[in-house]
């Protein structure tokens, strides 16, 4: 069963280690944000890629959630040093991707084969693709002026009031090569429990994409990011709020109404069911809040029998 | 008493060390040879001026006499497992130079600049210049086909047989700001005992610096790098009877001689003296092979005596 998952970093993470365990990795392609990515210290740096990356190749940091387990920092240390920024915690062993990544990208490959090379060092069979090759950045117009993504969340800890989104570059963006023929090909299209407005809202930016999921709309499954009114990971919660939506699973379903078809909803939720299903979506109920690997994979697997049905 | 110290890395480094320990710091200018620049993965490294910078810090390793003290090498071992080549030993925290020092060249700071921010952050007073802010590369023709420097030293461990050197781009080089001033107006010069070939030649090789010298023939003070036919540190010997030289300290005067007045020699060796002294070079006994700081002190303190003598 062909499955597509479009992915932001954390949030996400979960559930695809969940779908990589329940799938062939061959039938598993995942489309992953690239607003948050950042140069920093002159390297091209993918936090929301990297962590799908090191998620899947099993090396992934499980007590931060982002970077290489038993990771060191004695280069980020003596960059302090050199007085450059450093807020943003780059291990050494993590530095080594930002390097190769960097050094790839200078000599003419593209994100997509720089991820590959990345992806392909650690036998992740899983296909990884950026949402496009050219770069979109996610701007927040904040109480504090205009800020990049990872500005507002790691160095200003999400605290700024978000005022409205921007994803820079966008418009003369193009889906990199089999984003848009594996959302057409797929049996099924999950979009996983990331931030709505910063990790799907950029890949939902880039021209052709939102079309070609209009396209498979009954075959496309939202997994819920929002449970009881909080976020699982992150500031979607704040975020919604702070732009006038109420943080509910309810206000997802709304933003993809018009390409998913189908919304699974957290069991604690299920009084949003009949309000959700006037959106014209079928909604499945689940524990979608996953503490365990055992979690990661019943969900994992609500997932795709929910998906199964649409073929029917 | 101002003191200008041409230098390579390594086999300068014990030298500048004693220099820096009986000078004020601000009376002493190094200008260091960067031939041996490379750029790896993505990187812009200078190793020659590192040592000289980490050595002067104090935070230079003494076992190995490159790199920092007790760095650690997780992000070389990660850039391994991307099949980059991991020959050139890169510590993490030595990595942050290169990461800082490429982040400032992208910029637009010179390689001077860069340096500069370098040697600050460890609170360096010795001003350190590079030979030149543009490129020159030194490529050494081989029994294997023309080779980097770098290559053939670390890579091939100094073992293809050296046919012929050549110093690219140094036609279109300038000194870099304050190697001609600082030489002009210093009380002596010092060649550091560094390899005559691939570490003092490439600095002779930018246009000017050789007539620099030439105009303070007598205050210019050579430390022999041969001592009883074998080199203090690294392939110098052999490599000078690859070229059809003899290595020993006559050689070195003999390559010296048009610009350098003085000759410091090893005790051991002091049967050259009046062969050294024919080629119009005063000479200078002293024990120059440098085992513990009190030599690299004493050593410095025999320069500065036989320079003092050129002021008289």
């Amino acid at each position: 069963m062909a499955i597509v998952a479009l992915a932001g970093g954390v949030g996400a993470s979960k559930l695809l280690l969940g779908l990589s365990k329940v799938l062939p990795a061959e039938d598993l392609t995942v489309t992953v944000n690239t607003g948050d990515d950042l140069e920093l210290h002159g390297l091209s740096i993918s936090p929301d890629l990297d962590i799908v990356t090191y998620t899947l190749a099993g090396i992934a940091n499980p007590a931060t959630g982002w970077g290489i387990r038993e990771d060191t920092f004695a280069a980020l240390e003596w960059l302090g040093k050199y007085g450059r920024p450093a807020w943003f915690h780059l291990g050494d062993r993590d530095l080594a991707t930002h390097i190769h990544r960097t050094a790839l990208l200078r000599s003419g490959s593209s994100v997509s084969e720089a991820g590959h090379s990345i992806s392909a060092a650690f036998g992740v069979k899983v296909r990884i693709l950026p949402m496009s090759d050219q770069p979109v950045r996610t701007m927040l117009r904040t109480s504090e002026g205009l800020l990049a993504f990872q500005e507002y969340l790691v160095h200003r800890r999400a605290e700024p009031v978000v005022e409205g989104i921007e994803f820079a570059g966008a418009g003369q963006a193009l889906p990199s090569p089999g984003v848009i023929e594996s959302i057409g090909s797929a049996d099924g299209i999950v979009i996983c429990p990331s931030n709505p407005l910063i990790s799907i809202g950029p890949i939902l930016a880039v021209p052709g994409i939102r079309e070609a999921l209009r396209a498979r709309r009954s075959e496309v499954l939202a997994v819920s990011p929002i449970v009881g009114g909080k976020s699982l990971k992150g500031p979607s919660d704040r975020m919604l709020e702070q732009l006038g939506m109420k943080a509910s699973a309810l206000t997802v379903a709304g933003l993809y109404r018009d390409f998913a078809g189908r919304f699974l909803l957290d069991l604690q939720d299920h009084e949003l069911q009949p309000s959700i299903e006037a959106l014209d979506m079928k909604v499945a109920l689940a524990q979608t809040v996953m503490r365990s690997d055992d979690d990661k994979r019943v969900l994992a697997q609500s997932v795709l029998s929910f998906l199964g049905q649409a073929r029917k």
